[in-house]
């Protein structure tokens, strides 16, 4: 059986342009960057390249503002982590309820050490109150974090308007976003919409490259620390031997995000719309999460009233489509999604939400794979379910 | 002009038999490890199984107690981190002067937020004086850092027997080695020379693995927190998506790794020590690095005096011989090593210093071309070097 992949907010599968651009490095050029010969050279220039390149599909930005990391985990530890050793006179930070565990498990850190963290709350559409925001500025504010878009429900954050609200406020307050769902397909421009933001993390694996690579963008002049110490790699700012093979594989997917962001906000949105429209006419009681609120072009989640999540992702697995109920970061965990909950979405449904998330290498054949098997999935399971009439009847009675 | 690679210690070529278990990781399995799909759960397992391989490999200990990590510079920021972090009522870390960038800066910056931390001096030869040591242990002391193994010279430490004092001293210190260089090329046996260790890391790129890839040993029961901080990966332990081609592969390469200490001890000992007797043999004013000491098998580290070692590392390479001044990690800078320094190197050798490090990938042919070229190199650098004659009548008047 052949698997139709939509849990692209997950990870992605790399694409085979980055595999090729990488193997060279795993076969021949294994020399250290550091390194005087000229063959390690050669592996620094390919660093300096990437970072270029990378540079260029942030909005031309100047490149020694990139440095390279493990992970966007790693970029958010070290962007918040780093911004509170460097202004150890500023003990406030803003967040949203709504952040990968990736920022909510280091504000809880930080939390622990003795700062104060606001977590914004979500409408039902996942959408965060400006008004509100605003009054939780405070003199004191160190850090505002809020991710441009939500992994689980594709929410689009006002991150240009939270920047420019903070900084209008207060021009010592800095601004970090995680990038990591938006880059390649919404526009991420750190000389335009992001202009005003000090930080952003993102991750390669959500965009065709591999697992353990990751950037942070540190704009020229804002305060903040190293948080890996150690060699003089990254200009003195992210110790550790250089991954050369990652980094050349995460610009080549930069790369390839920035040439195909139109593609993901035309063909790939069009599937994205066909199969919430498809699968809304035919399934009863399904909710958008998310809905009426601007979203990623890729992701759809929906909530499933009266059915558990996982045994619809058993049952959609059965029939080779790989989908998730959230984020695959805190899958094993048994709490329901915190986003969710956030968004207020009945107890009925959260348990039983399902994300498609999709990519540039869906087709509209997987779409209709999946409108012809998750409508029966849904029946064959409510049938079975003993919450089922349960939810039904609250509903209908709403 | 092919290339003789004698650089191990600053990083690897990376095993044919590595490469080959990594790719279908890149190409066909890149769900993550985290999702519930049959694909998925194939890659969690192949970590698992990579665990245990690493577990076995480090002296049959339990596999739950081997986190990876991006690197062996993150495993040493974690592991000393983390255990200030929990362990607040202790001040005082020992570690020793001649640890790598990556321990050594963490304690640097643990200084600046409050801990005292001593630097263990080491002898000319580069040894750790044991009553020196015991006399630096405290009531506060929190814990002992020291590598098993120089990068540099390739000295080895008593690290049996300084867990041991300490232990016997208080049970309540934590003992952390460093054991990137010791893999594969000495004992490292967590349930017999470290039985008393707590906290273990190394690093891939060291043993023929990629570059981007750790571990991080943490004996059940030591007080240690995390220090990346988001999903759930690594039990709660480590944040991050995981790496699968690579966490695959540092297993794949620990195996090999063990499987060739022996001829690491034979072989490659063997060709390291012809090399250094007819080196000493053809070149005058030569000494080794830590001669006398216990070393590395593999490690040759040479004072040349009255030249500089840039100019020889340049002369080397246009034979087509990769080797190195000292550590990498620290080549960006221009100050004289610090290992070299703490072993009163005096000053005509300490910028003069070469080191030829070797890997079971070099053949008795290296060894031919190097002995036939260095000499030459040496005598005529010395010819023009205008400290030579200096160098030379200090020496003699000794």
């Amino acid at each position: 059986m052949s698997i139709i992949y939509v849990d692209n907010n997950a990870t992605t599968a790399i694409a085979p342009e980055v595999v090729e651009v990488m193997q060279p490095y795993f076969t021949h050029n294994y020399f250290n960057p550091s390194s005087m010969y000229q063959a390690a050279q050669e592996a620094a220039e390919a660093i300096q390249h990437a970072r270029e390149k990378v540079a260029h599909c942030l909005g031309h930005v100047e490149p020694d503002q990139i440095l390279f990391t493990g992970s966007a985990t790693e970029a958010n530890n070290s962007a918040l982590f780093g911004v509170a050793q460097a202004n150890p006179k500023r003990n406030h930070v803003i967040t949203s309820a709504v952040e990968h565990p990736s920022v909510l498990e280091v504000c809880q850190e930080m939390e622990r050490r003795g700062h104060e963290v606001t977590y914004l709350p979500v409408s039902h559409q996942g959408e965060i109150d400006l008004d509100a925001y605003v009054k939780t500025l405070r003199p004191d504010t160190l850090l505002v974090t809020v991710m441009m878009a939500n992994n689980e429900t594709g929410n689009l954050f006002p991150i240009d308007q939270l920047a420019e609200i903070a900084k209008a406020t207060d021009p010592g307050i800095l601004v970090h976003t995680d990038a990591t769902q938006a880059i390649g397909k919404v526009e991420v421009n750190l000389e335009g919409n992001l202009k005003q933001v000090d930080l952003l993390s993102f991750s390669g694996h959500k965009l065709h490259a591999p697992k353990g690579v990751g950037a942070l963008f540190v704009r020229r002049g804002a305060r903040w620390r190293p948080y890996m110490f150690g060699g003089h790699q990254e200009r003195g700012r992210r110790a550790g031997t250089e991954n050369v093979p990652y980094i050349v594989g995460l610009a080549k997917a930069c790369e390839l995000a920035t040439q195909t962001v139109d593609e993901e906000q035309t063909r790939v949105k069009a599937m994205r719309d066909r199969l919430e429209a498809e699968l809304l006419e035919k399934i009863p009681m399904l909710e958008v999460n998310g809905q009426g609120a601007e979203r990623l072009p890729n992701t759809l989640n929906l909530a499933v009233h009266g059915i558990e999540g996982e045994s619809i992702l058993y049952e959609l697995s059965a029939n080779g489509i790989c989908a998730s109920s959230g984020s695959a970061c805190t899958s094993g965990s048994l709490d329901p999604s915190h986003v969710l909950k956030a968004m207020a979405v009945p107890f009925t449904a959260i348990h039983g939400s399902v994300r498609f998330s999709l990519s540039r290498y869906n087709t509209d054949a997987d779409v209709d794979h999946i409108v012809a098997v998750f409508p029966e999935i849904v029946a064959n399971l409510r049938r079975l379910s003993p919450f089922w009439d349960n939810a039904k009847s609250c509903l209908t009675n709403v």
